[in-house]
């Protein structure tokens, strides 16, 4: 087997992070259990990255850019209020299926960043929320939107797409585009025909 | 002051732990950190509970029997599924308000209950969940409800309401009776116009 690059060991060991810091906690995982999952000497592994933090770091904002990204193409695109409000509904429905580990670690393990990549953390994801407000209230002013507080429905949206983390690994037998357009079917036009 | 009665004397010790494995986490939480904070010596309040694991265990199911008590109600009602699902939703947001302390534990700590507790507390929320689904699927046929999965219905209504006990503490802006409605509204009609 040809030896892997230094950019593709690297990859392998994050890869492996999200992996474990999901099943078992970012706590509760060690540099030495990532190292034996990959493959390699415990040592070595500090070739490649500095500690855990930096692991930890290095996904939950790979994740932040990830939707940061999404967003400002979005706003930048010609569509009404309410497609967009679609648009970042399916997004946070793929996102997961596309990284699913690094969305979970960034979902349920942040608070473990250490404190300067913690402050940046809180602020890409206060930015990327308020941008997304933003949007409600246009729709709002449109008048193509309810008039609803525009957090409310913000976390409303944000927290029911939550749960398809959840379902993603336990739950296979609802097809991914039934549930894309199930989720956005119900947040547009609600359950009430 | 007079001294307190056995009786309430365990009810503070329970509302006690619930604030503490709210704040610190089950596993962060000591028997001698609650009787402090209570007030008594540490040896004394095995008067009261067995253990730790007897107050996770007499929370979460303080939380499940009130759900499931309070589905039972709806459920003899005449209303229509709409009716039962709008009070289900307004169920789910006030019940943050009366315990956000219990809602949180047996939210977030329910996975330390010890292992036959754990499979009583499993099958009581798998037991609301579908009798919760059976209404959705029944306005479903009866032709109020939208077409959709009615396992991706609940689940979505079901995280929906969840950032509430997250709010409740960081922001209070909103009065409860604006946020209940405004997610009522969401849910059963959607954010579009």
């Amino acid at each position: 087997m040809a030896k892997k690059t230094s950019s593709t060991r690297r990859e392998d060991i994050v890869e492996t992070a999200a992996k474990l810091f999901k099943q078992k906690g970012y706590a509760a995982t060690t540099m030495r259990e990532i190292a034996e999952q990959v493959g390699i000497e415990a040592a070595s592994i500090y070739n490649h990255i500095k500690g855990k933090d930096e692991l930890l770091a290095e996904i939950c904002f790979r994740v932040s850019n990830a939707y940061i990204a999404q967003l400002t193409a979005i706003e930048m695109d010609d569509s009404s209020p309410i497609e967009k409000i679609k648009a970042l509904i399916r997004l946070h429905i793929r996102i997961v299926f596309e990284d699913v580990d690094g969305i979970s670690v960034a979902n349920n393990e942040w608070k473990h960043l250490p404190e300067s990549a913690l402050t940046s953390f809180k602020a890409a994801r206060r930015d990327y929320e308020s941008r997304f407000a933003k949007i409600i209230e246009q729709g709002i002013e449109q008048g193509d939107i309810q008039k609803v507080n525009a957090s409310v429905a913000l976390f409303t949206i944000l927290s029911a797409v939550r749960w398809v983390e959840l379902w993603y690994k336990s739950d296979r037998q609802i097809a991914p585009q039934v549930l894309e357009d199930d989720i956005v079917s119900l947040l547009l036009n609600g359950l009430q025909k």
